[in-house]
């Protein structure tokens, strides 16, 4: 099922302080929240605007899995769908089951009869998303019908307007309700900057560095004020370094 | 003389091959260059323009040292000098002699007589700069007479309205013409950049990255366009990461 590389094991040890726990969890009335993204050395998760970009080493990539294998929840914004059309699924070798997508789209902009994602579901190979949306956005009814049959759910709060730190209190309160009790969020750059100024709702932090410039043009990581992380761990593969780290 | 903490001896191997060597210098008809510098996780080195930032911890501060000490001449544009009044010497114990300052100063902005490198100097903790002026720039009388005098050097080339392409060669030329095999490059923000998009003048790459968000109004490397490097090494010490590449 898996064409991951293996992972590497010196990753373990590094990796496990920063991963959720029951005992971490019941410290918030939130679920757990880890904040993981790849990055160039000029802080760029992609080349430009609307584009995916390979940035991370095969051995990374399945460090991906393995965090994603390790959480209940899985989230990413529209602009990551749109650009990158995600199967959001864990494809690490004996994982027990893939984590639930949770998909930020305010406007509904998203068709998600037509992602790979849905198509991942449909084959069995992932769990249908929950589709995050404004109190007053309409989904279209095809979508709303696959996703429902899929056994995922339209979820709706107040987005439009509010404050991100709103926004965020909201979701998340409505992820405990669904019993989500731990989070894997992987971006994009809106959501991952916005999250870096409130670090209230972060628990740990894993970032991929890879060795290669994107330049200017790319899609930039660096919130809108200076921010301090404790707790600091450095990991390092055949190409890239991780940074771990807690708020 | 010197308040350095130890070199963290597991460095010495990892940083060796990136070093100068007379075979290296060989090979082009320019000095050996190092490009360094220290950035954080957000590709800032330093958290507002004009201002000077701490980014990374004693051990990678004494590394800096250590490469001054394998370099003949070491360099910074005027943005630096005028924002950090850098020492630019050698403070790594045991190295035997300071590399050159060589300041790229292209109107001839820099007030040598009231800085920090000219007390430095006046004290014999390091050597006088090679101040690097446009052709048609005429410095003080009283700054050309205390840098003469300390056995420094003003030197002219066309820079204004030439290409960076062109102000890199006969910067060069210049250096190649006063003995200087090997050169450190230390930024700033604008002679990074630049070079990082004329790699044809760049032998090694010894990047500090520091675990800090220092944000958006920061002072960003990123080239205009995006880059790649070969032989990549990262070295991890109790908070940095170091990357060294070659173009
Ligand atoms: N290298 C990596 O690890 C990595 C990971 C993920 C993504 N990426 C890249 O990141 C890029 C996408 O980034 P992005 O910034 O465009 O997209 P994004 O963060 O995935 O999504 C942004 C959108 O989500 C909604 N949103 C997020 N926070 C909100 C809030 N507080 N309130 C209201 N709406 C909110 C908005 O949708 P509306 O505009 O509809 O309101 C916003 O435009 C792509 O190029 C992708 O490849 C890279
Ligand atoms: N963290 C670190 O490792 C580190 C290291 C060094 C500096 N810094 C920081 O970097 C900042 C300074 O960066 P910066 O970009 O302002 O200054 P900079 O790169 O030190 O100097 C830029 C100036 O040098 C001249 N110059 C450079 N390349 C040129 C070219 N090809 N042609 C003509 N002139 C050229 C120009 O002077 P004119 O404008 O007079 O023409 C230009 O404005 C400071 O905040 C400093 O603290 C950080």
């Amino acid at each position: 099922m898996s064409s991951l590389v293996p992972l590497p094991q010196s990753l373990v040890p590094v990796l496990e302080p920063y991963f959720p726990t029951d005992e971490k969890h019941h410290q918030t009335n939130r679920p757990f929240v880890t904040l993981t993204y790849a990055q160039s050395i000029d802080a760029r998760i992609a080349a430009a605007p609307g584009t995916q970009t390979k940035i991370s080493h095969q051995e990374t990539k399945t460090m991906t899995h393995y965090i994603r294998s390790r959480h209940q929840a899985i989230m990413v914004g529209i602009g990551t769908v749109l650009a990158d059309d995600p199967k959001l699924n864990c494809r690490y070798p004996g994982a027990l089951e893939s984590p639930r997508p949770i998909v930020l789209d305010p406007h509904g902009k998203w068709e998600y009869h037509t992602s790979q994602l849905q198509t991942v579901c449909e084959n069995g190979l992932g769990l249908a998303p929950y589709i995050v949306v404004d109190s007053n956005t309409t989904i279209s009814e095809k979508d709303r019908e696959v996703v429902l049959q899929q056994g995922g759910l339209i979820v709706k709060i107040p987005i439009i307007g509010e404050s991100v730190q709103s926004v965020w209190t909201s979701l998340f309160e409505e992820l405990v309700r669904l019993n989500i009790k731990s989070i894997m969020i992987e971006g994009g750059a809106t959501i991952i900057n916005d999250l870096l100024l409130h670090t209230e709702f972060v628990d740990s932090l894993i970032i991929t560095i890879g060795p290669v410039f994107l330049g200017k043009s790319g899609v930039e990581v660096s919130p809108s004020a200076s921010v301090n992380f404790k707790n600091v761990k450095w990991w390092t593969g055949v190409q890239d370094s991780v940074m771990c780290a807690t708020p």
